[in-house]
C-alpha cells in the first residue's frame, strides 16, 4: 500500500500549502494512508480543533504532535474526542488523549500509527523504546496490522538511528519530526523498515525553524528577549516521506522523499509515477 | 570557482573512501578547493596526525573539526604545526590552533575558511556570532578573500539556520556538521550564501552516527555503560556539498548535495557534469 | 526511632573519614539506623565490593548512590548479592540490583529504604515521582514500614522540593545527594516528612565537588580535556542529616545536620545529647 | 568592614520580609554595605523600577540580578538610569546596564561588585572566567577597591566551586544564587576569599523555589503545562551571607550565615554581637 507522511506544518503557510495540495495528491496518486504532524500548525504553536478538521478534511488519516502538543490549552479537552489526533505515547500514565490508535486506510489496510517523543535535549517523558515496544508488540505487523508507521518527534539523530534500529522488521515506517529540516538518509534498514531521520516540515525555509528570521537571529545574538516568534509567511515548501509497503508483510518495498513548492529541490516519489 | 564540501569522516570506512575516491573527484570534476571535516576519523575519536596529512595528500586543502577535536591527545600539539587544521573558533582564546586561515586554491584564489562550533545542546564556548563575524569582518568576501566557507559545527537546526541568515550575503556557503545525517535543505539564501544544515558525515548508515549499532542501541534502552563504541564497517556514503561561486563577488551560484557510495541514494551535482 | 543519612563520600578522604568515626557515633549517639551514599567512594566514580563491605562493617545498615553506581563495572554483577546497596529505583525495569528494599534497624524497626535519580539537567530515567510513588505504597508507612527515608539524587532544588512536597507525609525523611554540597533548608515539612535539598559530601571541601581543584577550574577556563580527576586529599568533613522518628507514626520528630571535621562549620544534632 | 548579601528575593512574602526588616539589620549591626539579589522580586519574575527603589530605600546598596534580570520587560530601559542595578557580566557586549560597578560603602570604602551567570545547565552567555577576570584586573584589590563582592548566579555547585577557587585571594566575597536554597558550606577559602555555593531565596520555604507548591509539583508528575507560577504566601526566612573583611587587604576575616523568619533554622553571625 502507498502511504504518505508529512512533516511539522508551520502555521498559516504550511496549513495554506497543506490543505490546499494534499486533496490533489492523494487522487493524483492514490495515496492509501496520510499522516500529518501538526504540531506548529497553530500559528507555530499547537493545533486548534477547527485545524485538526481542516487537515482531517483534506486527506489526512492522522494528525500526530510533539513537545508543542499542547501550546493551545483546549487540546487538553478536544483531544479526547478527536480519534484522529495523537499525542506522544510516552507521556505520563493519565495524560489525555492516545499515542498511538489503529486506523482503517482507503483500501481496508489497519494502519497502526504511533507517536513517540526523543528525550535526549528534550523534555523527559517515559522511555520512548520501552513505550513503543509495548505498542507494537500488542499490534503485530502482518498480524494485527497491516502497516506500522511511527512518528519519532526528535532531536537528536542518535535517538532517532537507535529507534530505527530497535523497530527494524517490526515496523513499517519511522519517520522523524521536530528538527523542520528534511534529512536525505531516507532508506530501507536492513529488516524491512523504512527510515528517515527528519521528514522537515511543511513551511516557509527562508525562516528559522518556518518563524519570521529576524526575532531568532537576534536572539541568538543578544540574548534578551525582543518580539514574538511569528510563522515566516513565505511559500511553504510541503516535506514528506513516501512509503510503499509489502501487502502480505507491511514491510516497505520503496522510500522517497516528496518536496514540493517553496524554496528547496522539488522531488516526487519515482515510484508513484 | 568550485567548492567541494565533506562532512564528518567516521573512522576507517569513512577514510577508505574519501581517501580512496577524493583524488579521482578532484580531477575528474576540476574542484578548486576542497575543505574536509576530520573530527571522527580516528577510530570515531579525533584525527592523528598521520591521518590528517592522508586527508590531505587525498586532496583536502582544509580538514575542519568540532567538538572531538581534542579526542587524540597529542593533536593539541602537532596543531600548531598543521596550518590545514582548523578547530573551533570560538574556543578560548589561548586555545591552541586556530579556528580561521586563509588559503590559496587550485586556482590561485585566496579561499577564507572558518570552523565554528553551535551552543546549543553543547559545550558552552564563547558566541560563535559573534566569533564569526570578526573573522569575517577581518577579511571580506570580494575584497581579501575571494570565496569564504564557514563550518558550522552544531546540533540544532535553528542555530545553524539563525547562523546561515546572520551571514547571508558575506560569506560562499554555510554549511553545518555533527549531526552525522544529511539535510536535504540545501539552497542559495536570499542574500547569495549557499547553505545546508548538515552536510552528513561520510561513513556507514547502518549505524548510529557511524558507529556500530548494537551497542548505542543497547545503551539508550539500559542506561547502563556496556562495550566501547567503534566505528561500523559497512560501505560508506560520502556526503559533502559542491558550492560554484561567482569569481568576482565570491557569492553563490549553484548548490547541490554530493553523496556517493554506500547506502544512501546517489547524486552528483548537476553543474559538474 | 533515631536515623543518620550521610552525603556523597568521595574518595580515600571520604572513606577514612566515615570508616574510621561511624562506628565511634552509632555507638555514643545511639543510632539505630544509618544509611550512606557511596557512589563516588572509590577514587571519586563509583564503589567496589570492598568499599561496600568496609563501609557497612563500620555500621552503615545501607548504601545508596546514583549516577555514578555503574562506574565501578563489576558492580553490575556485585549488586545482585549484595542487599544493602541501592541504585536508582527509576532504572529501566531488567538493571540489576534494586532500588528499595526493607531493612532492619538496630532496635528492631522495619526500615525502607529508596534511592531515586531526578531527571532535570541528568540522565532520562524513568519518571522518579510514579517510581517512589510505587514504592511507598507498596510499604506504607505506619503499617509496613516503621521508617521510610528516600535519598534523591538529583541537580536540580525544584524538583527535590517537588519530590518532598510529594512525599509529605507518607515517608519519614526526603534527603538529597548529588550537588557535593549540604544545604541548610532541613525541616520538618507540614504533613510530617524530614526534608533537606542535600545533604552535602563526605569529602574535603577545598576542592571542587571533592576532587582536587587544578584540574576542574583549568577545564572550565580552558574547555580542553587535561590531566584526570583525582579526589583531593585534605581532611573530610563528615556531612549528613539526623531525624527522630515517631515510632507510632513514622513521621519526623527532630531534624538537623551533622558536619564533623574538616573545614565546615560544625555541628551536632541538639537532640543527640 | 561588614558585608551583607541577602539572595534571591521571591514575590510579596520577600519584599515585605526585606524591606521591613532590613533597615533595622543596618542599624542594629552597623552594616557598611548591602547587597540584595532582586531577580524574582516582581512576582517571581525579574524586578520593575518601583520596587528597586523600595529596596535600595530599605538598605540596599546594590541590586543584583541573574536569569529573571528582563523578565519585566521596561528593565531593559530603566536598568541605563539605576547605577544600583546589576545584570550579569557576562552578556554580550552591547547589552544594557552594567555587570559590575564601584560603589562608595556607608563607611566611605571602595566596594566593588559583580553580578555572572554560569553556563553549566544555563543559558550560554560569554565566559564567565574571562569576564569577572577582566573586572577584578581592572579594579584589584586593596588598590582600587576596599572590597570585592561576586554573585555567582549559577545552577552547578562544581562551577561556583571554580569560580572561587579561580578568584581566592583577589576578591572579598564570591557567594551564590540561582538555586534558592542556602548551603551549609560557607568558609574561608585559602587564599582570604569569604565562599557560600548559595545564600539561599528570601522567600517563603515552604513552596518550590519560593513559589506556591501544587502547580510545580503537578508538572513534574504530569508533564502538562497547568495553571500560573506564582510566589508563595507564607512568611519568607531573609537568607543571606554576612562577611568581615580586613580594611587594609580587603580580604575576608569572617563569614557566616544570615537566616531570620520563615520556617528555617535561625542563625545571626556570631560576630554581630
Ligand atoms: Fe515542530
Ligand atoms: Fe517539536
Ligand atoms: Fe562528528
Ligand atoms: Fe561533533
Ligand atoms: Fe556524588
Ligand atoms: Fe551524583
Ligand atoms: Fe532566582
Ligand atoms: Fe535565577
Amino acid at each position: 500500500m502507498r502511504l504518505l507522511f508529512l512533516g511539522d506544518l508551520v502555521g498559516r503557510s504550511g496549513r495554506t500549502a497543506v490543505i490546499g495540495q494534499l486533496p490533489g495528491l492523494v487522487e493524483q496518486y492514490r495515496l492509501d494512508f496520510v499522516v500529518v504532524n501538526g504540531e506548529n500548525s497553530a500559528s507555530g504553536f499547537g493545533i486548534t480543533e477547527a485545524i485538526l478538521q481542516d487537515v482531517v478534511d483534506a486527506g489526512a488519516d492522522v494528525v500526530t504532535t510533539g513537545n508543542h502538543v499542547w501550546d493551545q490549552r483546549d487540546t487538553l479537552v478536544y483531544i479526547e474526542r478527536q480519534d484522529r489526533l495523537l499525542r506522544p505515547v510516552n507521556f505520563p500514565s493519565g495524560t489525555p488523549g492516545r499515542g498511538a490508535n489503529l486506523f482503517t486506510a482507503r483500501n481496508g489496510a489497519q494502519v497502526l500509527v504511533a507517536n513517540v517523543m526523543g528525550r535526549v535535549f528534550m523534555e523527559s517523558l517515559d522511555d520512548p523504546f520501552a513505550a513503543i515496544d509495548n505498542v507494537v508488540n500488542d499490534c503485530p505487523l502482518g498480524q494485527v496490522a497491516d502497516a506500522i508507521l511511527i512518528d519519532v518527534h526528535a532531536e537528536a539523530t542518535s535517538e532517532k538511528q537507535a529507534l530505527g534500529h530497535f523497530l527494524d522488521g517490526r515496523v513499517s515506517v519511522v519517520v522523524g519530526t521536530h528538527t523542520h529540516v528534511p534529512t536525505a538518509d531516507h532508506q530501507i534498514l536492513p529488516g524491512g523498515t523504512a527510515y528517515q531521520s527528519d521528514a522537515g516540515m511543511c513551511g516557509d525555509y527562508d525562516s528559522v525553524l518556518g518563524m519570521e528570521k529576524d526575532e531568532p537571529v537576534q536572539r541568538f545574538q543578544r540574548k534578551i528577549p525582543g518580539g514574538r516568534f511569528t510563522p515566516a509567511l513565505g511559500e511553504s515548501t510541503i516535506c514528506g516521506l513516501a512509503v510503499e509497503t509489502d501487502d502480505r508483510t507491511g514491510l516497505a518495498t520503496q522510500v522517497a522523499p516528496l518536496r514540493i513548492g517553496g524554496r528547496l529541490d522539488q522531488v516526487v516519489p519515482h515510484f508513484w509515477s
